[in-house]
């Protein structure tokens, strides 16, 4: 499970509970009480919700990661592939940290995160849905809708940030039903503490990602630092570690198979509740669609970069990234092609239409709005088939300088006016994201992969193009592949925006600097200016029409699963959760005649180290494991070393980092990933498949103690 | 498992009873009677020690191999791999049944069995230790008592196969302690009615060999053929169905996982109760020097025979065999080098020493045996080691020739005077050996193998080399590779029995012929005739010696396992036996973190099949699966046809096409495999890693009914 770079849907579903499925808000967690008890909790329940007390007050989000205080003087503990980019960052050739890994033996000798990198610690949960569906609200339709929605949001949000140092936002629950506001305290001096050899951490690499059995050393760790005043801060020297007010304690005794375990984290979203048209849409058409588009992205990719190592290096992470989605989308698709998915969410929506319409004032409350839904969805979905290639054959260049004229205008007006995301706490982040091209980007590479979009595009019929997008570039019926080809030609020798200068200029230019300009993707996103916000605007229009029918659809829902003493906990929206299970292996493994065992030790990593790539286990460690140099981490069972362990827990991207804790609430690992088989779940919870994938909390201390002899951290964290 | 030619141990030994442990003659069932019960046996135990009774009557032997009767016109199931000769004997270019499988539509289309094929059915077992070790021979020692055993059992045997059609053998148990005579009818007419295609029941071949997950229909029949008057008789057109007193049932229900199992067949050997000396003899020396060996003989056969497809095919068999004995060997060592097997032993055999000395009538009556056994022993390591290399450095046709002039001279005497093995029963069985050569030989191929060893045999100081086989040959001190190979060519080139017709000929010589010939290897033969008669005595001087030994520690080792109230089952040699389980998967697998599932299904197969070679399923199984046409075959929880069960039984080479039972006695199975890890079983008994491999009943009759159209067998078997 890679990193994932969480976009806030603005549709989130809802689930039902069932054991072992569920990813609980905390303040929902007194009504899985009886369950939680059940499954072997040894806390008081009502103790987790609590966001600012042991332990909810120890958990934090990276931002697209989860993680946990770890010891009074605020060390993180995280997945290695959540540090990955801060330790790449710091690593140069003749100090490769990638490679053998990296460890402060001081304070001092700690390193800056890579720039961007965020530690936030929630500090409030506010159910804000009647200050964001206010009764106004409540009565507009459409586009004025979901400008009132921001509007409101953003107001909420502008009041919250006056509390320097910190970041708040308002996340939609349950298909915007319900909206509750969330503020952080977002600390900006994050530092580099720890993290194992490439080796040890991301040993496995692809090829075991999604995979069991599993021997990757995921985990690293951070140190969040603030001003002397406990304020968060810009980095500085005089910055000192941030003194949390909770920490997880390690636990003292390994976990065995049939165990409590529970998992808390910032999952990112989940698709639980949609309607079958939904389902029918992502599987049968946009999935595959992806599957076909990204393997033609690769093919191309390696191909243009084949004697380039520059270039294949600038690519190297949108590679993995278009590789980890390329695996679980295949990965859900395998698993939808032999269940009965869609036909059991269509009985379960007809259901809820039954129950509905069998009762006069539930259907005057609620029928209109489902059939509503119904076809607004179709409506989006056709228009989402129609956009597929159009989507992807915008010039990168292109679309920076629509995002750059765009805020070219939005700068015109007063803040609060601003499109959220063009707005001045919005800025800093834009801009990194402009000068981030230079990291990323080879025109040679970027125009390979516009074209085989571009040459299916544009042999779509009229009707199912973009006329504002053909005017802007000069699209025309009948273009062989060689006509595109000329036209990108010229098109990308018309600019200098690939120039990181020119790039820079551009964020303080004026509208009329845009309209005089002769680079041609500036003149193109000039001419796609109007056309385009008359294209935001009916996207709005529709989006307000379905936040309004659908909250409803989902209000019917809920009811309904009441009805029939079901609770409901909201789906994954970056927010944090709490989901609880056991550990357990499975009686049905990925090969005919296999099952899983719950836990891989460290006698799983000699027979794949291959002592080179993805497989380059250190030779301190072989030598560790070859002499049986075990120490206390030994399982008495196992007779040696605990690795990795499944969970019955439900987690999904986001989730990487996340701290796992035992019935009495100690830290026993960290999840880092699910399988292959159970990535469906991620629409579709399958009880008997899904399993997430924990490091073992042993692992981690004997590779710390034994191999990279990180004694002090390990007494920092309060063992031995 | 492939199928193993057992030779007789002159020395089987004896084991403790555990649960799922126990290779029990029928007999010594009510002993387990309490064991059986809990394990889920619904029959009555003394009704398994009845021999001619059901379900005992319905087992039979085919030599080397077990099957069993399953229905009321002799139709026998055993593995594939056990009619393998036969379906490839009646192959042909234009008819390869191989490939293609066989099945016969009529008893008419039945086709001969390979010439040599039997079928035994046991009708008595009778106890003859007191006319074996009688009064008399109880005095005897050394090479007259040996001979006095030979003499004995000779003439009990002559006796015995008075009956015309039977064959009996006295075979010796608990390593000569006691002696029991088999008493068998010999079917002669054996034919071939069913073989699924090779990419059934040969799918994985040597790559899944003693491996799990298992995907091989190891399954095939034969029908026993009689005289008009129900009398064995050779192969007569005229002949008809054996009617067989008993047959199995076929099981209604399919089994699953924890259910009760047993099988009845005819395991080769085990070792389980052997000296630590004898241990540490194995594996220390002679195991490793096997492997090494044939790691050798294996290189040189493949480079002899590299551009070469007819000698490529004759060595083929030699070439599996000796593979599997190499996967065998090294799998046993693999398993020896991580336990404490050999201290386990030298601990149980202190333990034995003290308990005997611990008592003066004991140690009178055991204690000089217990040290004589393990001087005696150690006398018999230290041979075979010397010996290792001049076993391996007989030409073919040298062992030919010494075979041939043996015969010539034991034919001088009395039938009952000569050495068993030369005797008139065995003419036929000699012939057919001598003839086989044609088969199986190719001069420059063992003249290659024979260097290799001969060059090792030669650099062996003179006191460890044989100075009859030196003198006879040519051997003397110092002799360069090249001088060896010189020697040999000179050997080959001087002899005709490379020629059919000229050993069919020396068959009817007589010793004189022989002493008067220039054959190269008659003439070796000749000069190291006294000289081998010679060693021949000593070698038996010292079997009698331990022979007498070795039993008298049995009898103290009994003693002491029935102190503690632990029943003996008698170590494996040749005859019919019962081991009892239950199906199960085992909780650690080959791999870290992967666990063995109980069930393999048909679902399994098409991730392994590559269309060629060992895994080229039937295109119309592989649709079949595909269309999920698994018929009534299906196993509601698995949701596919089950292939191959694991369960813990205890079994070795021999047991292949032994019938699995259900608790009710039906039959549920074949036998046809154990599992690497699990074959140090055959020394030392492993309960946790212990599995036996069954094809399941399911999958041959949904083979056959679904995809092989055999309604009309599965008809007679009586299902549908």
């Amino acid at each position: 499970m890679k990193k994932t770079l969480i976009t806030l849907a603005v549709l989130s579903t809802a689930s039902v509970a069932y054991a072992d499925e569920g990813m609980w808000m905390p303040q929902q967690l007194p009504q899985v009480a009886k369950e939680l008890k059940a499954a072997g909790l040894k806390l008081d329940p009502a103790t987790l919700t609590k966001l600012t007390e042991f332990p909810m007050g120890a958990i934090v989000s990276l931002g697209g990661c989860s993680a946990s205080f770890v010891s009074p003087q605020g060390l993180v503990a995280t997945n290695h592939h959540c540090v990955y980019g801060s330790v790449a960052y710091n690593s140069k050739p003749e100090r490769n940290l990638l490679a053998n890994g990296f460890l402060a033996n001081t304070l001092a000798e700690e390193l800056p995160a890579a720039p961007g990198s965020r530690i936030f610690v929630t500090k409030e949960v506010t159910n804000v849905s009647d200050k964001i569906i206010s009764k106004d609200v409540a009565k507009l339709e459409g586009k004025k809708r979901v400008d009132a929605i921001e509007k409101n949001s953003k107001a909420l949000v502008a009041e919250c940030e006056k509390d320097a140092g910190h970041r708040c936002n308002v996340y939609p629950y349950y298909g915007g039903l319900e909206f509750y506001m969330i503020k952080q305290m977002e600390i900006r001096d994050v530092r580099l503490v720890h993290a194992p050899a490439e080796g040890v951490g991301k040993f496995g690499g692809d090829t075991d990602n999604w995979m069991w059995p599993r021997h990757t050393g995921d985990y690293g760790f951070y140190r969040a630092y603030v001003s002397k005043d406990g304020k968060a801060a810009d980095y500085s020297k005089d910055n000192v570690p941030y003194v949390p007010k909770h920490y997880l304690k390690l636990a003292k005794d390994g976990l065995s198979e049939g165990d409590f375990v529970m998992v808390l984290g910032y999952p990112g979203r989940t698709n639980r509740h949609r309607l079958p048209s939904e389902v029918a849409y992502t599987f049968d058409w946009s999935y595959p669609a992806f599957v076909k588009a990204s393997g033609e992205s690769l093919a191309i990719i390696a191909k243009e970069t084949a004697n380039d190592p520059d270039a294949k290096l600038k690519y190297a992470s949108q590679v993995a990234g278009i590789n980890n989605y390329y695996k679980n989308r295949q990965g859900m698709l395998d698993s939808y092609a032999g269940s009965d998915f869609l036909a059991r969410k269509t009985k379960e929506h007809e259901e809820l239409k039954a129950w509905v319409n069998s009762n006069p004032a539930r259907a005057k409350e609620f029928a209109s709005d489902i059939a509503d839904v119904e076809k607004l969805i179709a409506q989006r979905d056709a228009q989402g088939k129609r956009e597929f290639f159009l989507d992807r054959s915008y010039p990168r260049l292109l679309s920076t300088a629509r995002s750059l004229y765009r805020l070219a205008n939005e700068t015109t007006k007063p803040d609060a006016e601003r499109k959220a995301g063009f707005q001045v706490r919005d800025l800093p982040r834009f801009k990194a994201g402009v000068e981030a091209v230079e990291r990323n980007y080879v025109e040679k590479v970027d125009k390979a992969l516009v074209l085989n979009s571009l040459s299916q595009y544009a042999a779509l019929s009229k009707d199912q193009r973009s006329a504002n997008f053909d005017a802007a570039i000069g699209i025309k019926d009948g273009m062989s592949e060689a006509d595109l080809k000329t036209l990108l030609d010229n098109l990308y020798a018309g600019s200098k925006l690939g120039d990181k200068a020119t790039r820079a200029a551009w964020l303080n230019a004026k509208p009329e600097d845009f309209k005089t300009s002769n680079d041609s993707f500036i003149k193109a996103a000039v001419a796609m200016y109007e056309g385009g916000l008359k294209h935001e605007a009916e996207d709005e229009e529709l989006a307000g029409k379905i936040q309004q029918a659908y909250a409803n659809y989902m209000k019917a829902k809920i009811a309904f699963m009441k009805s029939k003493g079901q609770a409901v906990y909201p789906d994954a929206n970056s927010t944090l959760r709490v989901t609880f299970g056991k550990v357990a292996g499975r009686d049905h493994g990925t090969a005919d005649g296999l099952a899983w065992s719950a836990f891989t030790t460290v006698n799983g990593i000699p027979p794949k180290a291959t002592g080179q790539g993805e497989f380059n286990a250190p030779a301190a460690q072989l030598a560790a494991i070859k002499a049986k140099d075990f120490g206390k981490y030994v399982d008495p069972k196992l007779k040696a070393v605990p690795l990795a362990y499944l969970a019955t827990l439900d987690i999904t991207g986001g989730n990487s980092g996340s701290a796992a804790l035992n019935a009495k609430g100690e830290f026993i690992g960290l999840a880092f990933d699910g399988t292959l088989d159970s990535i469906i779940s991620d629409w579709d919870y399958n009880k008997a498949n899904t399993r997430s994938i924990q490091v073992d909390l042993r692992y981690m201390l004997w590779q710390m103690k034994h191999v990279d002899k990180a004694d002090k951290l390990i007494k920092e964290m309060g063992a031995e």
